[in-house]
């Protein structure tokens, strides 16, 4: 029997998508072998992963003038990538706006002089701090930012817009969960375990004229120019994640697309916000004005009540809503893939353990 | 219908193993879930995760002081790294011995000065380049080696000793294969997509008191301390393929371990080279004294009988036999997941087709 699985990455995928990669796993498509055992240069993977990116390029209408890459590592991997291809003049400006952000740009202060604009650290990052993109240095090459912050539950809701340097965004926890104007952006990356597929990969989207600026010493494989190149087949891809990940996008493609999904995915947090809102025993975390969509972040009146509850969630076959330890409480982790009976199974199951603290 | 998949990596599975993931897909072992959907720090997976890492120390016989590593970006981003972690001299030795080490050599004079000790690159790499190790430069920092060369069909039957330093090995493609002393060894590495399992990583067993050299420089995700402190599990890590690995790994433990599979790869590559050898119009590529178990290169008597060869060949259902662009010819890979039976078709039908030329 599933379980509604809360997890925040890896987390839930779509059951069909699951089902179709299990029933094409020893024969894909009469080719008498798995995806796993084909050779990348194959004319079968090859359309998978054509496939695959022209599935990410009309589901959020990405422009021609920017490229899709593929790149093993994760978003980690990313952190440190990002300054050695695109902090071209020395320095670069972060918004220090959740964890994953702040471990980003410790990591870039290893390349250069790393402005951050605005924190909400000494806030335990309940909320987005207020930003002044005027205040960017002269000479800071991008600016960073992390669009939903998985342990807190924060998103931004208003974009920063800087003036002549590009936005860099880590978009790794709420990718295709809501459209997005990729004009906004000069790259935007994400791990894809948590809308997209299993982990092991991260997924870029590129402007075009930000390829190509890596120093001699960075690797061949951290250097952007190399995936360019290559369309990301320079050496052998993570080609099951690839074929995993266009599965996940077909799926949400059926879904209505990002359009789709995102009314969707209102809904589901409205559901969840509303309980939290009205009720005595449970608090929600994030600040109301930037709650995510993708991660809800509660307690209940004490630890050892949280603990219980999540024990007894789990119990319930509604698991995995423990909330990171540096936050504490619980996080009800609601991507793409988690079903709105989901989301009700589980406010009506907090109904009810409310009625015993 | 499953075919006879000769492909050089990603290459052929053990069915078995595929089909055990098939049938656990949608529910692992009673969690209602699939293992791509788990936390990386849940118990379950943790499970699965020291599972691979203590099949593969059993199956090598892996002494206590080295550590077993979990890292993404396949074999080729190890080319950089080798050298960002191990190159403490700013120097290094390497035998070139085919076009992966080659590529390796390449990537390392990014970092330092890089001796080649010995090399085949003017014979196409069709041997083993005969070395002398007490050549090696006394400020070297390690001696790379490729145990088995995928692309030209040969490995090294006599490992060199360097005196003083560490030996690095690229055991990509035939890592578990055939028994290895680890011992010998400072670091062996290889990406998984051939003996172990599907495309996405690359295991790492170095001897402890290699870790903790890489500079300031290096990014977090690109040094073994990271993975070593953290049991691989800084980040998020390609959970499936670690999954699939260790399902991998049971399957060779129960086909009696490298000892048992190493018997069956001596008796699959004696049949293939016996009737290359007999043969008047098929030729082996490789020198004799250096032809790989893995990888049997030969070619007919002229390109347009090989490609004939390889199109009739994947009609009979003995697919992927085209070998490397560089290589021409034929290309069997006939690693640990092909059944004796595979290389028996694969004879026959070269007997046929003998007749036709």
């Amino acid at each position: 029997m599933r379980v509604y699985n809360f997890a925040p990455g890896p987390s839930a995928l779509p059951l069909p998508v699951l089902e179709k990669a299990a029933a094409e796993m020893t024969d894909y498509h009469g080719t008498g072998m798995s995806v796993m055992e084909m050779s990348h240069r194959g004319k079968t993977f090859l359309e998978i992963h054509a496939r695959c990116q022209a599935l990410l390029r009309e589901l959020m209408h990405i422009p021609d003038n920017y490229k899709i890459l593929f790149i093993q590592g994760g978003a980690s991997m990313q952190f440190a990538t990002i300054p050695l291809n695109l902090m071209t003049t020395g320095a670069a400006t972060y918004i220090d706006s959740g964890n994953f952000a702040h471990n980003a740009l410790v990591e870039a202060q290893r390349y250069g002089r790393v402005d951050v604009l605005a924190s909400s650290r000494e806030d335990t990052y309940n909320h987005i701090p207020d930003f002044d993109v005027d205040r960017i240095a002269e000479d800071s090459s991008y600016l960073y930012i992390t669009t939903n912050n998985t342990i807190f539950g924060t998103r931004y809701t208003q974009l920063p817009k800087p003036k002549s340097i590009p936005l860099v965004a880590d978009m790794s926890s709420n990718i295709l969960s809501q459209p997005y104007d990729v004009n906004d952006f000069g790259l935007i990356y994400a791990g894809v375990q948590k809308n997209m597929g299993p982990a092991g990969m991260a997924v870029l989207i590129i402007r075009e004229d930000l390829i190509g600026k890596a120093g001699p010493n960075v690797p061949k494989m951290l250097n952007y120019q190399t995936y360019a190149d290559n369309d990301s087949l320079f050496n052998t891809p993570p080609a099951y994640t690839i074929y995993m990940t266009s599965l996940v996008l077909e799926w949400l493609k059926e879904q209505g697309g990002v359009e789709g999904i995102y009314v969707k995915n209102l809904e589901k947090a409205k559901i969840l916000y509303d309980f939290l809102d009205a009720s005595e025993k449970f608090t929600a975390l994030a600040a109301k004005k930037d709650r995510s969509l993708m991660n809800v972040t509660f307690v209940s009146p004490d630890k050892e009540t949280d603990a219980r509850f999540v024990k007894e969630a789990a119990d319930a076959g509604l698991v995995s809503l423990k909330g990171h330890r540096i936050a504490g409480g619980m996080r009800a982790s609601i991507y793409n893939a988690m079903p709105k009976e989901g989301v009700e199974k589980l406010v009506d199951f907090m109904a009810e353990f409310e009625k015993t603290i």
